[in-house]
């Protein structure tokens, strides 16, 4: 087959992102959000949120990241970030990643691969802003809309305070602000 | 209003475009797909076939413009590519887009009104390789969909051919591989 056209192939498998559902509904919508639309909206975010990075980060290289951060739940599916970290669906979701940029010519998904272990692993500079954008929406999803996830998931304060100082990793101003909102949220009522 | 809030006020403002429809569907899905999830989808094509554009091109730029370039759809809506190219609607874009980025501390989303900008003018070549990459997936899209969106439309084969040979401005191998496909569909019967 020629190149051009494996990548078209990739191109339409990588759709199925638009499939996968999430756990918190987007705004002002009445839907759940999907990985899609979510990997636009934390890569638009990240952009404007640069300057609050603590660390000096390659911005363009933080976007690319996040425009394949999620690309493992194609095979593995979305799970809540309260219960998502094991090693089980880590794995699942590595293989996933990997089967979808093996479709890619001449081995160039392997630098995107790394790119995504990067991310994964959190421990660069840019892979810890990745992770601290990609905290915010499913936050601000909750605080404008009445708490919907943590109350279906019954998550409590703490852990939502606990996993989400992460945030302040990649950048203190953000979780600043985030915390600020999560404490308000708490004397609302609106996060137990 | 602290900077970060104003950021964040705008990273809230623009989940709207999730709920922006355009006229095609994903392949596989019975719904239509959204300008959101559309805008991650053509980033995410771009990095992937960026060694098929003719011109030199900073494939950074070319991704933050597809990041922000439906963002006037928020308030102008999605008009099909066939009859969207009216001034009227370029306007309402345009304003739409402005409204948006002044709401960025300091002034910062100029450069991306002018980006904006940049990408509709499709002048440079970044701008022709990103909307040449912009016109990919609804074309993917059909083939794989039964030609939906053309029947829907009632969109003529001459049209199809001719509008989307802007492909061949920003990539002449992308517009070979994709001009071919649509002769096919044109031989198969799926476009009249």
């Amino acid at each position: 087959m020629q190149e051009i056209a494996q990548v078209l192939d990739f191109i339409v498998e990588i759709e199925k992102l638009k499939d996968v559902t999430r756990k918190t509904r987007p705004v002002g919508l009445d839907r759940y959000e999907n990985s899609a639309e979510h990997s636009w909206h934390v890569c638009l975010a990240a952009l404007m949120l640069k300057d609050y990075a603590d660390d000096a980060i390659d911005i363009d290289r933080v976007i690319r990241m996040l425009l394949i951060h999620d690309l493992g739940e194609i095979d593995a599916g979305d799970k809540i970030i309260y219960a998502s970290e094991t090693a089980a669906q880590k794995e699942c979701e590595a293989a996933g990643v990997r089967r979808l940029l093996e479709m890619l010519p001449n081995g160039r998904g392997t630098e995107y691969l790394r790119l995504w272990e990067e991310f994964e692993a959190g421990e660069t500079a840019d892979a810890r802003f990745a992770r601290a954008v990609d905290r915010v929406p499913p936050l601000l999803h909750n605080l404008h809309g009445g708490g919907h996830s943590w109350r279906e998931h019954r998550v409590p304060k703490e852990r939502v305070l606990e996993l989400n100082s992460r945030i302040g990793l990649g950048s203190r101003a953000l979780w600043e602000e985030m915390e600020t909102r999560l404490r308000g949220a708490v004397e609302d009522g609106l996060l137990k």
